[in-house]
């Protein structure tokens, strides 16, 4: 499979070329030729014999983007200059920033916003703790917590190194949802410290959202947290994926026209996501669950499933009616559903084609799936990926802005199955009857009634649970 | 001492009167007579009979306010509907806001500044760590830490109660020296806690604001966290008060003609302003300080100082050159200089009368000064204190936002006696020789070369320490 030139891999390269002659018109073809594709030409100085231009060129990789540059700099004529990456210059000094909300204008201002006038703001508060909610940012704060051990698929690269994406996850939280978030980058990979932590930490926030932490650490920070906090808290890797998996799967079975508690699913991935994705199905009805890992279908035989605590055992304990115990391939025949969190080009087209008609894949791993998705599509009736490039995208950007706004909104103080279950199903049903097909199963993420209707279905469960 | 009507009790009150007769003309009179100062009216409704007006009126107090609401509401054909307090309605909601600096409009750009082109920065991070002051908020991020001990003069109100001072010091941080900083409000007073987790979440920020964090603790935590981390830590209450101080000390001593080598000095309090102060004042040359507490004059001979390594003890060692052992009257008595970190109204201008000729009195207790500053100007040459409503006002604000400006602009890693001595130095030369007389001692905090002037010096400072 190869990768299609993307924005992510964008350059822009200064060139000079001769005013006259063929150099310029050799340009759009020769980027062609190298496999790019030329999306912007902008001549940024003239003389009478030379051109300054800049042309933007998305390639599909830093080595592709190398090449396109060396055959850009082998026309005749052309001399490359500068060659700035588009992504590199977007992250320059950051992607967020703190806004005073309140005019800082003269004296009288700062006596309001600041001393002396801030103190009877505080005294209310001490008074009324809730107060809080009211009168501080409080009231539409999160914090992004990472420890940097399972960053996107690249891995233990650290809390500085993960700050670009907890970044980025602010600012969709603020895009999408009007949240503000701040990213907390730990420097402990230790549980106990971690929940130590971000317990400390947690009065100036409304909300926890847990990001790239591997399992099994997460659990139970996630666990204990929610055991300890007042406050929600939600691990996106796990919850977030869950809920757009199930929305995804919904509509999917839909387009099938099969029942969720009748078909049979096998996962790939015991990991994060994995053992969420597991439990919400189940809360959603699914009965028939397989399991595999590296090590194989997980099944309650085998002797590496950790102590009669552990989350390994629990999936060993809960899944695999089939009592299966060979490799994922075997699972897969005749299988359902496939649903894999776990590792790139793990099966084949002939693998999806042992699976009954009418197969739904999810092939979620990055940067490649589990299965080339057009391979797939070959014999499956649904596919879905965790790329961009491909249709039925599965990003958790689909949930967790709207989980927040509802959980914000109705003070919400803890996260339950029963909403991420509500927070799916309205998710689901974003995509209308007359949008449904096998090609879109989720709605877009710019889709403007998506994280509004996701928060009303929250705001209805934490109402729900509150009530009861 | 009256309090003047001050913005910060400041009352929007909506009422309804007569469109005809004298009730409205009346309504400027009674607020005058009330002590109040009407500051806007705004006809916010008419009808042929009945007017519905909003009167904006500055008190001095939340009592006063309501007696002023009462004298209004006695006006003859006047009633008064809602009552809003301008204070509360400015933090309604929080006064500092996350905002993205980056363009989300469509796939492209979440595909640059999320997955998957975000991964190649967080890689590039990875492999060279000092990227991340480049490639992210690092650059311009610091966190604003409190325990919710020592809020202003409030005491020990807790995390959630000492937020809205946070939120203001984080717009401040913006508002003069353009950065991002976050509240961080901590669930423990535990010092170990406090340290450890101030250094688990260091990663994501280039300096740590300690803030309204009760002494003798912010001491160990402070000189700790010194040690432990490689981004620069900052006591405002130690460290901006002592360069504040001794700013004004040195202009106040120029207007004078006194060397502070020379001078005798007295201070009052010895917690965490007061024993920072101590520490500028004798690396900024003073040799003659004498340090009175709750209990006196500070001497060795006192059995109440702690151990062998009690800052207490260290103000014993190092002041008091003169063997006083009475009361802070007693000290006084002949001084050159009072500068009072401790308590209100502990001192009457007699006291003052009893000081050298061209005496220097700094009353900075808040919210009331340890000595009436009328009273007190009486007999001395230069007077200042904390309140906004008086001249030379010795706010921290006049120190912080460049201080980190500075660290940030250098990488500083580390906060030094000699960097707070050249920012009070820079601080203390932007009031210029033609403006510097008893009354300008300080610059306004609104001055515009303040800041950069302040953070320049710490620049300076940063890159001497370094080539050293």
């Amino acid at each position: 499979m190869t990768a299609q030139p993307s924005v992510s891999y964008s350059i822009t390269v200064r060139l000079e070329a001769p005013a006259r002659g063929s150099a310029v018109s050799q340009l759009t073809r020769v980027v062609e030729e190298a496999g790019g594709a030329l999306t912007a030409l902008d001549v940024s100085g003239s003389g009478n014999e030379r051109l300054r231009i800049d042309v933007t060129i998305a390639a599909s990789s830093s080595e592709h983007a190398k090449r396109i540059t060396e055959a850009i700099d082998a026309i005749d004529g052309i001399q490359v200059g500068r060659v700035s990456d588009r992504t590199f210059l977007l992250h320059l000094g950051g992607k967020i920033e703190m806004q005073s909300k309140v005019p800082l204008r003269n004296r009288d201002d700062l006596s309001m916003a600041y001393t002396p006038g801030v103190a009877r703001v505080c005294m209310a508060i001490a008074a009324n703790p809730e107060d809080a909610r009211r009168l501080t940012i409080k009231r539409n704060a999160i914090a992004v917590v990472t420890d940097g051990s399972a960053v996107l698929g690249l891995g233990n690269i650290g809390p500085q190194a993960a700050l670009p994406v907890m970044e980025g996850k602010a600012a969709l939280f603020k895009r999408f949802a009007g949240i503000d978030a701040w990213p907390i980058c730990l420097d402990t990979q230790d549980t106990e410290e971690i929940i130590r932590t971000v317990r400390a930490i947690a009065p100036g926030f409304a909300g926890i959202n847990l990001e790239d932490i591997s399992a099994p650490r997460c659990f139970e920070i996630e666990r204990r947290l929610r055991e300890q906090l007042d406050i929600p808290v939600f691990h996106d890797d796990q919850h977030g994926t869950a809920i757009v998996v199930l929305a995804a799967l919904t509509n999917a079975l839909r387009v099938v026209g099969k029942d969720i508690g009748r078909v049979r699913i096998v996962g790939s991935g015991a990991g994060a996501a994995g053992t969420a994705i597991l439990r919400l199905l189940r809360e959603a009805g699914a009965k028939d669950i397989t399991v595999a890992d590296y090590h194989g279908v997980v099944h309650a035989g085998r002797d590496d499933l950790g102590g009669p605590d552990s989350d390994l055992r629990w999936v060993a304990q809960n899944t695999n009616p089939g009592g299966y115990t060979g490799t994922l391939r075997e699972a897969l025949v005749g299988a359902d559903v496939f649903i894999g969190v776990s590792a790139s080009n793990i099966l084949t087209g002939e693998d999806i084609a042992t699976m009954a008609p009418d197969a739904i894949v999810f092939a979620l791993a990055n940067p490649d799936p589990e299965v080339d998705p057009a391979a797939a599509r070959e014999h499956a009736a649904v596919v879905a990926t965790g790329r961009s490039d491909f249709p039925n995208q599965i990003n958790n950007v689909l949930a967790f802005p709207g989980v927040f706004r509802g959980l914000l909104d109705a003070h919400g103080h803890k996260v339950s199955l029963a909403m991420l279950l509500a927070a799916a199903r309205a998710l689901a049903d974003v995509v209308k009857e007359d949008e449904l097909n096998a090609n879109f199963i989720v709605p877009s993420v710019f889709d403007p009634h998506l994280a509004p209707a996701v928060a009303a279905a929250v705001r209805a469960a934490v109402d729900a649970e509150r009530g009861s």
